[in-house]
């Protein structure tokens, strides 16, 4: 069962009950626009990752605002926004297991799905599935550009996969994954100028071979917040996939921007609300937020607007926070709002966003609940 | 929405979809045997912590051996455990929120709720509550025993508290609790002991100024799976809350057991699968467990019956295994279980328990699914 939901819509923002998802709707707007803008500068099709936010609202106001579709990294995520209406689905990643296989055959009959493979046995069994189904299903094969996880090496290896799926009944050879991940994090605009580079030349080698081999790929995609325009003037990738731009997080805006690559030109749109539920001693306020109310795999919260205090110690259903010298204290009962260290996995633990129209203004309200459709889409 | 449960009753283990949250229930029923036994011959009552099960259906086998009810850290958690018939939940933790606080209150109509207090403010809020609810909560104060985290210093304090609930309506003073968290990691069995020792010097001190003040101190409640025995025997709490003991986790087993300690004494019993869904290089395999599947918060997870891989460099759906020289390799799609570093919040990510029978026998089959029913319950 859902939980029940944190406020009431109209409710002022200090009768949210915490610890509570939060989205800032004007700064979501701002994001969203944004991105909207620079994808269609530079000429690319903006496919947004629904992996960070997980929701079928954001996503269908992204396809309205040009996007051609969304990504997602699991079948149940794809089943979560294609049940309420998304038309267009990429699972960005591999699915190897029977009966999500299925799954996934079966949802093809109901929206255009695409999925990456990079190993040779995937394609028999994506086939079989999508017959069973009686659906069709694009497939992208995978390349590794540096982030040494999923993906076929650069080069010779994705012709053999490409004529296995051309050969395959109900599937269609669509093009190339090609997503650096770790480049989004790297801090300096020449380190990540520099990985993008690379990959673009490991990019450019794979379609040399596929052209070779008679295949055409129809499809590049790849990038994300913190790459998103240096694969979008490539001249290679013709489709991006930035997610995290739509609320930023604190590991994000540790990237120093520069004037082409813009991540930091996005607004903190998401936080996590909190209380203060304990102060027994004045060197330390306890906050009602942990670890099943934020990941930390990327750092602790900031807290907003406030530099002067910091987050540590969180246990799972507490953090601690300290003041720096001469710091106004919080009061017992104050709320607070933290900055997510890493926005994907913490939106992942709710199962309501509240949206909040004025925040920051004495104005500030409640003006939607929103399910997080993808929250718990593991499989 | 919950999503779909990843199993079929009856199946065989290898038809589960990853990644998946697997409880050895044969392990699982030794678990709860041997804390029911060891709690009944140190004389001591057992309201276990299902904050890490959150699971109704352990909580009413836990009471059906003996246990007097179980304590929760969140509202919403104790109104999961109420809903599905438990009828003692202690809230070890301060609430603090109108609408919270609310919710507590009716759902005292409905059980024998208890809740934490550390704050004199706190007490008229929850009177005011019960009052308006036309309900009975139980208020223990909590001390701070050494965790550095929620509840009023050892000594006086407690007996200004006390004075508070006795002249409030609707409340009643029921005790203290007393839990050193942080001494449950402690390594070795001298440290726990240390720990313990000075956290009980500090409730003795705090039950004599009670004492002096008029007020009986009908429980002293604390206690974890690292500690129990040393409360347990310590002639000061006369109730103990273990609650990792159930399915222990890869940080616990790092304790160095000892034979009055015992925390190592219970068996793994919880395990996330995951398959290999990627293994385009022969030094590694990528599973389809990341941050989203784990809380690596205490450490990365642990490969069941084999030391010779370790898990590695987690991402949102992705963690990568690395094999020690000589391992024999996974296969492609091939499945492994995973130790998770901490229990409790990997428990948070996941809809469904899926409970096995046989483990690691040929005959290794799904015998139950059970909702997680405190999934999600942070308010």
């Amino acid at each position: 069962m859902p939980t029940l939901p944190p406020a009431d819509i109209g409710a002022p923002v200090s009768e949210i009950d915490t610890p509570a998802l939060i989205v800032d709707l004007d700064a979501l707007t701002r994001n969203l626009d944004k991105m909207a803008a620079l994808a269609r500068k530079l000429g690319v099709r903006l496919r947004p990752h629904a992996k960070t936010h997980k929701s079928s609202v954001i996503a269908a106001r992204q396809i309205a605002l040009g996007a051609v579709g969304v990504c997602c990294q699991k079948v149940s995520e794809a089943e979560a926004l294609v049940g309420d209406g998304i038309g267009d689905v990429l699972v960005t990643n591999e699915i190897v297991g029977a009966r999500k296989i299925a799954r996934l055959a079966h949802l093809a009959r109901q929206a255009r799905i695409g999925v990456c493979i990079d190993q040779v046995e995937s394609i028999a069994l994506l086939a079989d599935a999508a017959q069973g189904a009686g659906s069709q299903i694009d497939v992208l094969i995978e390349v590794d550009v540096g982030a040494r996880r999923c993906g076929v090496a650069p080069g010779a290896a994705a012709s053999k996969l490409a004529a296995q799926i051309a050969r395959s009944p109900n599937l269609r050879f669509a093009g190339l994954q090609a997503y650096h991940g770790a480049a989004q994090h790297f801090r300096s605009p020449d380190e990540r100028s520099a990985a993008i580079e690379a990959a673009k030349a490991g990019v450019v080698e794979t379609i040399r071979h596929l052209t070779a081999a008679g295949f055409a790929c129809e499809t590049v995609t790849g990038a994300g917040t913190g790459t998103f325009q240096i694969e979008g003037r490539s001249g290679v990738w013709n489709e991006v996939q930035p997610g995290s731009y739509v609320f930023m997080d604190r590991d994000y805006a540790k990237n120093t921007p520069d004037d082409t690559h813009g991540a930091a030109a996005f607004d903190h749109a998401l936080f996590v609300m909190a209380t203060v539920m304990s102060m027994t001693t004045s060197d330390q306020a306890v906050v009602d937020a942990g670890h099943k109310a934020l990941s930390n795999d990327s750092g602790f919260p900031a807290v907003w607007q406030r530099p002067d205090i910091s987050y540590h110690r969180p246990s799972d259903e507490h953090g601690v926070l300290t003041f720096v010298d001469g710091a106004q204290r919080l009061a017992w009962g104050e709320k607070v709002l933290l900055i997510p260290g890493h926005c994907d996995p913490t939106v992942n633990l709710y199962d309501w966003y509240v949206g909040v129209c004025g925040l920051g203004r004495p104005s500030a309200h409640v003006e939607a609940l929103w399910p997080v459709t993808g929250r718990g889409a593991v499989i």
